[in-house]
C-alpha cells in the first residue's frame, strides 16, 4: 500500500485535538466527511466539495457497532481501509485531504459498546420525532447509533463544514435536527446522490451485488423518476398531488423485478419526515423507499435505499 | 438593581459563541457555573473555584424545563434573577465573574420543549446506567433533561472545566459519564457540599422551609455522618461493612422526626452507583439520601437530598 505523506492518520482523539487546534489558531475553516469505510463516488463527491469550501479537510474512516441490531451486517459490512486510503490519495491531487481519524473502537466508545440496546450502557443520543419512521421502522436503533457517534465526533473534530449525501435522506434530517436541539457549532452540508451511470444510488452496500443485479436495481431508480415524472405532470393541473396515486406509480415500475421486495415507498415532508397524504408545489417532498434484491451468491437479500426530492 | 458593568450579560447561543471566540484567540482558559439560579453559597463556591482556576469564569442561569415532570415544581422554582446578578456582583469583586448567561427557553430549545416525555421531540441526550436508580426511581426523565441541557449548554459554552457540587452526587456522575462517552472536550470538577452552619445542605428549595424546619432537616446530616462514624468504626475491624447495617443506623436518626418521610436511604458504587452489598477500604461508597420534610405554610412536602462518601 502507498499511502502518501501528504494525508496524516490519526488514529486517537488526542491527535485528532491536536491536529484541530493547528486550524483553529491559524484560523482555518475544517470540513470533515465522516464515512465508514468502503468509499465509492459517492463519498468522493463529499471529500471534493468540503477541498472546495474549507482550508482543510478530514474524513473519518469508522464502521459504527452502535448503529447495527444484533442480526444486521456489522461483521459483513465491508472493511477496505487500505483501499480507501488509496481512493483518497490517487483522487484528490491537486487539492489532497489532509487528515484521515481511523479510530478503534475503544477510542469511540470508551465505556466499551453492546449490540442489543437493553444492555447498553452510558450517553446515548436520540432524535425523537424524525428516527421512528421509514428505515426506523425494521431498523429501530439505527439512528439512535448514528445520532451518538455524529455527536461524538463532531465533538472530536469540531468542524466548520460536516459533509452528507443525499441518498441517505431521513440521516441528513436526523443530523439537521441533532445539530440544531444540541446546539452544535457547525454547518450541515447535503450534497446530491451519486449515481452509476445506470442510475443506480451509489452506496457501500453495493458490494454485495453482481453486476448482473447492480443493472436490474436500476429499476429502483428508474421507478422514483417514474413517480417524479407523475408528480411533475399532475401538479400543473391541480397543484397537489395524492401520494397514494404516486406511490402505486412507483410501486409498479419495481414491481417489474419479481425477485425483488419492497419494504417501502414513502411520501414524507421534507423537514419533519411526517407522512403526507398530498404534495403540494412550494411544500414538495422526499420520495423513499427501501428495497430487498438478492445477493451474489446467495439466498439473502441486500438491502438498498433510495430518494428523490420533489418540490 | 445595580448590576456592574463588568459582569456581561448575555441572553442568545450567538453572543455566547462571541464571548468565547475571543478567549480562544487569547489562549484563556474558560471556567463555566451551570445553575439553575436562586444562588446561594454552594453556587458562590463553585464560581469561587473557578475564579481560581481560569482566566475567565461565566455562570449561567436557566430553569432547564426537561428535567422536571408534569407534576414536578417547574412553576414554583424559585426565580430570583435580580438578586442572582447581585450576589454575583457583590460576592467577587478581587477578581469578578465575566459573564453570566441568561437564555430564554426558545433559545435552548429552539424546536420547543413540553414536559411530557411521550410528547417531545428533537434531540435528547440520556445516560443509561447511572441515571435510573437513587433520584431516577421517582424522577424517570430527570437525568435525561439534565444530560441534554448540560449537553447544549457545553456545546455553546465550550468551557475549559464545568463545575459541579458534591450534593448532587448522581448528578455528578452522569455528567462525567456523559462527557467521557460524548467525547467532550472539557474538565468535569466536583466541588465539596457546602452546608448550613447546622450542617444542612445548601439547596435552591431550602426557600420552601421555615427556619424551624431548616434546623430539624439539618437531622439528614447528622444521620449521614452517624453513617459514616459506624463505618469508620467498623471497617477498622473487618475491612467490610455490610451496607443494610449502614442503612438501619442512618435510618435511625432521621426517623426521630416524626414528620420526615425517607425516600431512600443508599450505599452506593461511586463510580458506577450500583447498589453495595458491602462497603470495602479502598472502593468506598457514596451514601445518599432522600427526605420529605413539611414545607412552610403548606401540606406539602420539600423533597431534600443529601451524601457523604465513604473511603
Amino acid at each position: 500500500m502507498t499511502v502518501s505523506n501528504k494525508i496524516t492518520i490519526l488514529r486517537t482523539v488526542q491527535q485528532v485535538r491536536q491536529w484541530r487546534a493547528q486550524s483553529f489558531l491559524n484560523g482555518q475553516t475544517v470540513g470533515f466527511v465522516p464515512t465508514m469505510g468502503a468509499l465509492h463516488a459517492g463519498h468522493c463527491s463529499l471529500v471534493s466539495q468540503s477541498l472546495t469550501e474549507n482550508d482543510k479537510t478530514i474524513v473519518s474512516i469508522f464502521v459504527n457497532p452502535s448503529q447495527f441490531a444484533p442480526h444486521e451486517d456489522l461483521e459483513a459490512y465491508p472493511r477496505t481501509l487500505d483501499r480507501d486510503l488509496e481512493i483518497l490519495e490517487l483522487q484528490f491531487r491537486e487539492k489532497h485531504v489532509d487528515a484521515v481519524f481511523v479510530p478503534k473502537i475503544s477510542e469511540m466508545y470508551p465505556n466499551g459498546i453492546v449490540l442489543d440496546v437493553s444492555k447498553q450502557k452510558g450517553a446515548f443520543v436520540t432524535v425523537h420525532g424524525s428516527s421512528e419512521q421509514l428505515e426506523g421502522v425494521t431498523r429501530p436503533q439505527f439512528f439512535r447509533g448514528v445520532a451518538t457517534v455524529v455527536t461524538k465526533l463532531l465533538n472530536i473534530v469540531q468542524p466548520t463544514r460536516i459533509y452528507f449525501g443525499q441518498k441517505d435522506a431521513q440521516q441528513c434530517v436526523v443530523i439537521k435536527n441533532l445539530v440544531r436541539d444540541l446546539i452544535i457549532d457547525t454547518e450541515v452540508r447535503v450534497m446530491p446522490t451519486m449515481r452509476e451511470s445506470n442510475g443506480l444510488a451509489m452506496s457501500s452496500r453495493n458490494e454485495y451485488l453482481s453486476q448482473e443485479m447492480k443493472d436490474r436495481s436500476s429499476v429502483i431508480y428508474k421507478a422514483l423518476k417514474a413517480g417524479s415524472a407523475f408528480y411533475n405532470e399532475n401538479v400543473a393541473k391541480e397543484d397537489k398531488v395524492s401520494a397514494s396515486e404516486l406511490i402505486s406509480t412507483i410501486k409498479k415500475v419495481i414491481e417489474k423485478e419479481k425477485a425483488f421486495e419492497i419494504e417501502y415507498i414513502a411520501v414524507s415532508h421534507p423537514d419533519s419526515l411526517e407522512d403526507l397524504e398530498y404534495v403540494e408545489l412550494g411544500t414538495g417532498a422526499v420520495v423513499s423507499c427501501a428495497v430487498k434484491v438478492p445477493k451474489e451468491n446467495s439466498t439473502e437479500k441486500a438491502r438498498l435505499i433510495d430518494n428523490i426530492i420533489l418540490d
